[in-house]
């Protein structure tokens, strides 16, 4: 039994707090939020104590490990003051909004050695999974072809936006940690950026992106986004190699299909939104955290995974604003 | 090249002359229909001749084949005439709508030595036919329980359901000899009818109907029948065995799928009507038949079959008026 | 919160422990089984109390509501127990082996003043809820025919056939409580029994079926089952209506599909069994039940309802054995 | 009727021959390929005439139109030949292999009066062109994002290869062409070649590639090109719009599914090659090219679309080799 403490009581701190207090392996103690009273709201939702100073969760004996859902700035400080206070870490993507902040703290975070988690919880989906298992047990031969599909229901306000870091930190961050979790090494990065909405391009990011990935084995990822997506929250992927292909589908809450004189075979939209679609990932990725931390073993996903993914997301974002590709060390 | 002869030139012969019409190893030379100039307007619009008496067709000597689509108490006439003329006849189901008149004759029906087959297109649907061969090939291990789901899109007009002989012999009789191709003989039928449309009730005749099939080997049929289907024409089987099962679905005319706010993954209604949903079994039907005239061997529908339909909607009428089940000999 | 004991540590008891374990309104309080330590293991794997003794659970204060899933001869004497000691109730299907133990115990089963619910998990399934709902709402127009096909995985093991009370009382009763929850009243049975395998034919039980239910309002369900399935567990549904149809389909694990040489787009296995399957409907029913409970509404489904399906499982078995229709009152 | 001669009897010759000598509203009257008998075997067939030198077919005055099927590096020397002898003239692509050759010919290719119309015949498969005038009639709202899947079974023989021009303008041409159907003017293309087969890259050809292509409109289309796959020859589109999506998905020869112990609705390989896939499309070609010269309207897909194309090809062909994006004016 792991106790757990969250700190940032947002829409993922929420997440999270659900995940831990119903999962079988971990006891949700704390919650920290220094804005009002949201800690206070959620702790109280799951039986927990809550605190406003992110300090009073590091001093805290009876918390062992510590779920980082705090704004994206303070990530990093986070992660190390929780790591240097012997707790073991659960940090929220991306690691940082810029890549100097990341140099800056590399020392620190090499040194770390508390068990550190990144949330890349779209590897844990059961049929992301699966799709990468078998790949991996050679049920297609060599992968060729990574395809990516990634649609939000619908663009976050335009003020977290603004402060996101752009799309491809952002939103793309958790397609470049999956087409890393398929081809491995990545050598360039082209980024085609759209402008739909005319007020997210106000902020100068972009709402919908197509990026291309080319892996050192020669294989190329696809990654198809959009903020929105009038079926619903969009979630495919698609891996194609020398012997076949495999393919994950979008989820809908029911296996209910209608058919009249209008359509056939009609099915409801698909599941809305991170929460419902990748609960059992959120689920899945807690108990890998678990074992992680109780067995002694590596992170799944570790701080180097977040590193390379922001990398990712800074080439990404130079193509889409030069036109031009992007190489990679 | 077979020269082939239409007796008919309604709905069911119109079908046969486009077929024979497009077909690289059949010539429509002649087309037979007492009524007005049905049979003139079929003809010329596929370069053929036409008359309006039987009687001509069997004594054409450019005929080599004849296909009686006329009424169904002409059936067994017409497929007797062309026979004794030493023509091939592919003749439409039912054989007839009383047992009594095959029975009258059925010596001379056993003294037939040309070549003759039944209509039976479904047998020659690419999706039935290939289900039918996997279950032969073993693939789903022995045969348990056969499905078929056959609905129209629309029912016919009253005047022609106060002649068709009732539900069992104009619409269950194809489901009766795919229940056959499937399980071979039939020992007992059970059958209940329903009353869905007053004005089809008040010809005595029912408009829906659920039909069960006890076959010797100890396998089960269940036919599922309606007149009308707003979705379209719905023609579906589904074979389940020791080791699996083999499913033929819907056809559509095009592969279109549409997701919106409302619904994902609709497709277009079912292709209407049997020219368009089995004009592939049309076409197979008819190579099957030119292959067996050509080659001198077995029809694979023969009157026997013809006979052993009419057998299970006669029984099937019987069951679903008296609600008891039916055994055959 | 609702303080719950179960009684039967069986299959059936253990997927009740872990729901009422997991449910966020109930608490696993007791655990009562008279074989050996089942009750004390299942209990400790939740943190419940147990006994071997049913009379202890009625006498238990702590105790508000009772989970019926003993065997199936003791459901009646449990329910009645429970009620008279002020429990609300929960009762595993079927209420009785024989009607004719109901018929003797009618008059204190319509004294129950506390709730008592029947565990016809099925209607709570979210797709056929979802179904159910769509046809309520009018969205098939009138519903003219239901398919049901309910096949389990694997038979289970002769001992547990002969006390089963036959393949309509312990398997079927689940369909034709979704028959009467779609249909309303029956008027009319046909059943064919199949023997498939030997050792259950030796038992002189059936292992495989097809009923066909004629509805007070027209309509006609069809009933298709087996004890094995190659595929897993094959559990689906078919509304077909004057406007429309509804179709519930299959659940896998997940959503992938696999394409190569040999086949395209092949799905795993349906999920196995009613554990999984059904895991979401266990909840829902549980909800419901706490709900009505805590309320004070009427259950979704009642003793009527369960000597309701009593019935139309010993007519469908009379009805196997003599090949003819069975009436309902 | 139109009689139509076709130069090369090569496979794309033997392609249109089918389709042509199995149009209502053509005959097909001459063949003409230079190579061996291979003309005659072909018109032999079809009971056309057959000749070796293209100069006999545009002086026959029989012959109505051509269809330009010869080696890429004839059809503007064909196509101008046929116009200039008065012939309507329904040519292959790509136009050419170089745009130099185009340039070279543009005053003649200008001053053609007789109707000229390219053989791109997916804009004709009636999945695709359900989607695109869903697209045009604003189902989906506006189109932002088209993603092209187009895989062939397996490579052509590296002979082929050799003179194909390579395989943005041997087999993408097709899907730039879809590209502009949907999107109209691109503004920008960038391509990632891939080399998985030694053979081809010893052509100095890539055997794969993700092409992007940027619209003048905002939208951006992904094409994804492998000339294996090992599922058969994968051909799939998906529009994704502001208010919805559409998708054309593979086509089989059956609706079979099978399921067993192993997998479930498993489908057969996608029907296998371009002549089983678009023999729909080949014949709506036909019959647009033939409504277009008989009524005198302007050809669907024009000499400029042609161009258009080429100048696509060429433009991904410098950017797979620069892996710089290349604009177009």
């Amino acid at each position: 039994m792991l106790n757990i403490a969250i700190i940032g009581a947002g829409r993922i701190g929420q997440v999270h707090a659900k995940t831990v207090a119903s999962h079988p392996g971990a006891r949700l103690v704390l919650v920290c939020d220094p804005v009002g009273d949201a800690a206070q709201n959620l702790a109280t939702q799951y039986g927990a104590r809550s605190c406003q100073e992110a300090e009073e969760v590091f001093a805290d004996a009876e918390v062992d490990a510590v779920v980082v859902g705090s704004p994206t700035p303070l990530h990093i400080p986070h992660l190390l003051a929780a790591a240097k206070a012997g707790k073991a870490v659960l940090c929220e993507k991306p690691i940082a909004l810029d890549m100097a902040d990341v140099k800056a703290a590399q020392a620190e975070l090499d040194a770390i050695t508390t068990p550190v988690m990144f949330g890349f919880n779209r590897r844990f989906d059961p049929s992301f999974a699966a799709v990468h298992a078998a790949v991996q047990d050679g049920h297609i031969g060599a992968l060729e072809q990574l395809t990516i599909i990634s649609r939000d229901p619908a663009a976050p306000p335009v003020e977290y936006i603004k402060v996101s870091g752009g799309i491809f930190r952002d939103m793309t961050i958790h397609d470049f940690d999956m087409a890393r979790f398929f081809l491995g090494e990545i050598t360039q990065v082209h980024a085609v950026g759209q402008n739909l909405d005319p007020a997210i391009k106000a902020t100068g990011d972009f709402d919908a992106a197509v990026v291309t990935l080319k892996a050192a084995s020669g294989a190329v990822a696809t990654i198809i986004n959009n903020r929105h997506c009038a079926s619903g929250y969009d979630q495919r992927l698609e891996a194609s190699g020398s012997a076949g292909a495999l393919f994950a589908e979008n989820i809908r809450a029911t296996t209910v299909r209608l058919s009249n004189a209008q359509v056939t075979d009609a099915q409801e939209p698909y599941l809305d939104f991170f929460l419902e679609r990748y609960a059992d990932a959120y689920r899945l990725e807690l108990s890998a955290f678990i074992e992680s931390v109780e067995q002694g073993r590596p992170t799944p996903t570790t701080t180097a995974d977040a590193i390379a993914a922001l990398a990712l997301a800074e080439a990404a974002t130079e193509s889409a604003r030069t036109g031009q590709p992007v190489q990679l060390d």
